[in-house]
Parts: C-alpha cells; structure tokens; sequence
C-alpha cells in the first residue's frame, strides 16, 4: 500500500499537502523574507491567545521539550523555587528537567486519573513562602487529561507566585485567553494543534517578567532572554532557524484561520474525539479517564483484558490498514492512546475504529 | 521572479529537489519505519568519516550550536577545563557557551587570519595541566579558515587531553577520518556540506568517553548521554524528532553517495570556490585571507575601499539577479562572505560573480 498512513498520534502529526509544500524552498535565513516570515508566524501566534498586549513569544529550535526547559531556565531564577503540580509523564519530565538544571523543584503527584487541584495548590502555596513559580501542565499528553489552567492561574496570581504553562498538546485547540489567565510563561510547539511540521517551540513570557529574565539561564540555547533581544533587534534567529519547519508553520496558520481559529478546530477536534470514544466504546473498548475528564487531544483507552490481546499486533494491523496508533505511557495499567488531533475529521476517525475493530475480531477479541 | 533564488549562505543553503520533496510525508515518531530511518542516517554518518569501531553518534533536535554546547555539557566534567582555541567568531561562541554553563574555560586568542597553532597549543597544555579538553572549530565560517585538526588532535593525544571539534561547516567536504584523527567528540549539522535541511545537529562520541557521561549535563535536552542511552534501547528519539529535516537528510545523503561521497564533495566546491574567487579577482575584490589558508566552504571578501560601496545594495541588487550574499562577521573591518557549498556548481558560481560585477558597475565601481 502506497498511500501514507494516517497519523493518531499527539505529535508529529498528519498535515495538511499544503503545509508540506511549503517546504519545498530553501530560504536564507538572514534574508528580509525570511525574517519577514518568522515576525507574521509571531504575530500570528500571540494574536491566537490575544496576548499581544501582555506577553512577547519567542520561537525555539528544536522540539517542545525543548522549550519547556528554556522556560524554566529563562524565567525561574536561579534561587526561585518550582512547584510542578503533576498527574503524568510530562508533569515528571517537568521536575527532572528543572532538577537537573539545579532550580529547586517540588513536586506535588496527584492521581493520574484526576485533574490537579487549585484548592490543594492554594494549601501548597500557604504553607511555603518559599515557592517562586507553578509549573502546570494544561492537557497532560499521557493520560489526555485537561487540568483547570483558569482555577490554576487565579491562585497564583492572588498567591503573588509565577505561572509556567506547557501548553503543548491544547494550543491552538483548547480556549486560553492571556486578557483573562495570568501566566509567566505558556509552551507549545509547531507540530501539534496548529498542525504544522515538528522541529521548533515557542513561549510565550509575559513582558514584565522577560525584563527581569537576563542571566537566569546557564545554557545559551535555551536563553529565551537572549533569543528575544536578538530577534526584537535583528528580525533574526541568533542560531540557524529550521527554515523548512518555520514556512510550514506559517502556512499551517493560514489554514488554521481559513478554517476558523481555535474555536473551529475545537469542534472538529471534539468531533473527532466523538467518533473515536464513541466507536470504541462499541467495540467493548473503555477509556482510562472518566467522561468528563476526556480531552478532544488525545484519548487513553484500557486494554482488553484478554490474554490473547497484544498491543504489537494491533499497531501492526491498524498500521497495515493505514492508521498508526500510539502506546500507552502508564506504568500501572495496560493502555493505548489514540491521537484526535492532526488534518483529519470524522471519516479518518471512523475508518480507524473499523480499523481496530477488524483487527480485535482477528485476535478472537470483541463484542460477540 | 519567481525561481527561487540559490542561497551563497554557509547554512541553510541551496538543497536539491529530490531532498526537498523527501519531506512530503508525515512519519510516525514512534514507528518502526522511522526508527529504520533514523538507524540509516547514523550509520551512514560514521561510515563518513569511518567512525563506526570508534564512535557512536547522537543526532540531537535543534540548530548545530544546540550540538557544540550538548557536546561540552556531555563530555566536559563539570569540574574540567576547557580550553578555546578561539581564531573567530564561532570559537567564541564555543567559549560562550561553555563559561555561562558553568564549566572552568580558558580561551587562546590568535588573529582571525591565521590557522590556530598547535605548537601554541602544546606549549599552552604543558603549562597548564588543569587543562581537561581543548574545543577546536575545524573550519571557522566566520572567516572560512580551516584549522589545523590532524595537528591539533595529535597534540590533544600525546599530551592526554581530550578533544571536542566544532566540524560544522566542514563534515562532509573537507577529509577526517576517526581512525587517524583521535577526538573526543564531533559535531556537524544536516543542513551544511551534506546538504540536508537545517533543523538537527549531531556528535559523533568516542565509544570509551561515552560511557564515563552520564551525569555530566545540567540539561536534560543537552544531554547527549541520555540521548543516546535511549536510542540505543528503544531505536527513537528522547524527544518528538523533526522528522521531515529527518527524512531530507536520508535523501540527501543518498545523493552524497550517488556523487561519490566526501571527495567528489570536496572536489566540486573547490571548483566552485575557484570560480568564486578568480571571478571576483577578476572585479578587482580581493579575499580576506592568504591564498593558503583559503577554504572550499565559504569566502571572506575585503569590501571595496569606496565610499559609494553598500553592502545593502549589493546585497539586494545580487538577490534580485538571483543570488543570496553572506554578511561579514568581522568587526575591524568591512567585509562581505560567499558560501561555495550546497547543491550548486560551476555554472551557478559563475552567475554569482556576473552579478556581483554587474551590481558593483552600477554602483560606479569595478575595474575600468
């Protein structure tokens, strides 16, 4: 089979051709154009959560992950002291990421199946003057959870402590809005819900905050202070930029607003999630998170507790069928995930459910 | 116009079709197809410089100077010294980064216009035995010098230090090979002398020094132990890898090979250099540096000493015939740079020049 399997995985995900062509020019990146190119990606990216006011954002090379130690890095001193508030795989990589940098690091583990609480973060808070900053991720790309960044921001904002956000997974899908949550800094990356190509990340850091920044960060490639001088004085990256990745970026924008901004995307994304759950459920297949703790990003489903069942074979059938699926990231109990997000809609998410079904029904597994 | 112009910049630079359209498919991160991919890319990148007995190598997510400072935070203890052989802009930058992470750094000035000196070197290590690793940039893009690297290893060996080589501009088109040269690390990137896209760096580690580094790097996304250790037991990437810079370089070292690998490279951008260089002669433009210690990968030229030159205007007037000129990374004096690398030849370079004459006759300069 020829044709390219369909992505259902939070990141690298299935594009759009449109955004792909758009990588078939090689730009230079000291050049107007390009510079051009990455101020219409910034602008269009603070206007995506109407922080131009409030907050500059400041593109990274490399992946995500990469951006969320370099706003840590950048924005928690270095004798700040971080609280990560964790219900998953990325809340952990969080606090090592900030260990290691040698920032003090607390971390307060809740249940993977349930959100973080503001109430026991307000507890936290009272109890330690000494905590600086709140790290918090929004949708937790292990579990699919969607943690309470509003109840989440109000508490530290009236708390007086900073906000550090990985918005990696919800950017451009889930509604935030920087007039009406109060944040330091929130992370997310090309290649998830805007649908562009893997290969940068960008934050957002709040203006007041980024001029205090300066020396903070032991590392000069993850110094967001330093990243956003250059670019504010030169229209340029300090280091070579993935040119490619950039103008598919920009043209993943262009469509996203064709198709309606965040709420748009939103609801095809929910949509798609609908289908999914909906299908599986069908199937005999339950989800890991309680209904009303399920995002539209990206679904944990409980695997059948059959001893035939095998995930390898699963993923190798839906894969021949045209539909990659992705691991679960749980330790306690077997799961697998299926992604809602990427350039594709209701039939793609049915097509893959039939997919899985014919599949389980080979292994003997199913609803009679 | 609307041909894309061919980029004289020393990365990113002018790549070929073939490798561009490599990156019209979305790939699974996770997936056994692309962990195949990445598995070709390493291996073909220790074949290069027969690395394969002696080193591993670690690709790493970001722009090539993510790899230098990976490369100093994984390899240099924290409590080691590095000294700089520093003759330009990139050296500096090496010394840069590792001073803000923290490490012991001494830096050995020379003029910018000539090669860094082992026998200063040897001397510089014999009165200093704190002195850990000594870090050289092979070719310096901000002249085009290239560095005396069998000299300098040499002298790292016989006087038991450790070596850290900067071969971005130069891996790939100049000759190394690990079996004569001893190295502690290297590092290169996919968007210079092989002619990928810009997006991801990689080190090539020796076997024995690998083992002794964990634990080395403040930075969970600089630490290349870790990086590698994950690699090796699961075949994927720590982090989302920017799999479309991924799929361009496979494709462009594919058409390495086709072109006969590093010394067909080597000989084309001589060739280009060559006409680049008496061209400009030719308009009475004469190069930074000596004829001698010229390099094939980007030229250093003396901007004329002409009160009616801008570099501006060569600059656009050259882009709108076509061609995109380098600035000058000189501070003390006025100087401009022409990249000979990327998927271009003769015919391409001497277009270049045409222009650049033709740009400088309107301004009122050029031979009479």
């Amino acid at each position: 089979m020829d044709r390219d399997p369909i992505l259902l995985t939070p990141g690298p995900l299935t594009t759009t051709l449109r955004t792909k062509l758009a990588m078939l020019k090689d730009w230079g990146s000291w050049d107007a154009d390009f510079n051009a190119l990455t101020a219409r990606v910034r602008q269009g990216l603070l206007q995506i959560i109407h922080a131009q006011d409030s907050h500059v954002v400041v593109p990274l090379q490399g992946s995500g992950t990469f951006s969320v130690e370099a706003a840590v890095a950048t924005v928690v001193p270095r004798d700040g002291h971080l609280l990560v508030l964790d219900n998953g795989a990325y809340c952990k990589r969080l606090g090592k990421v900030a260990t290691l940098m040698g920032r003090r690091t607390t971390i307060a583990t809740r249940p993977e199946q349930l959100p973080v609480s503001a109430a026991e973060l307000a507890a936290l808070l009272q109890a330690d003057a000494s905590i600086t900053h709140v790290g918090l991720i929004h949708c937790e790309t292990g579990t699919g959870i969607v943690n309470p960044l509003a109840e989440v921001a109000e508490v530290c904002q009236r708390l007086g402590r900073g906000l550090i956000v990985d918005a990696m997974s919800s950017f451009g899908a889930l509604p935030i809005d920087a007039r009406q949550i109060r944040f330091d800094a929130l992370v997310a990356a090309s290649g998830k819900c805007l649908e562009g190509v893997p290969g940068m990340g960008f934050v957002f850091v709040r203006k007041a905050v980024m001029a205090g920044c300066e020396g903070n960060s032991h590392s000069l490639a993850m110094d967001l202070h330093d990243q956003h001088q250059y670019m504010e004085r030169t229209g340029q990256w300090r280091f070579t930029p993935p040119t490619h990745v950039v103008a598919a970026l920009a043209e993943a924008m262009v469509q996203y607003q064709e198709e309606g901004g965040q709420p748009a995307r939103l609801a095809r994304y929910t949509d798609n999630c609908r289908t999914l759950v909906d299908g599986m459920a069908g199937l005999g297949l339950r989800t890991f998170l309680a209904p009303e703790h399920l995002s539209p990003i990206i679904v944990t489903f409980l695997a059948p507790s059959d001893e035939r069942y095998r995930f390898a074979t699963l993923y190798a059938e839906a894969k021949a069928q045209g539909f990659m699926l992705y691991p679960g990231k749980l330790t306690a109990v077997e799961t697998f995930r299926v992604g809602c997000i990427g350039a594709i809609g209701h039939t793609e998410m049915q097509q893959a459910v039939d997919a899985v079904g014919r599949t389980l029904r080979g292994m003997g597994l199913g609803p009679a």
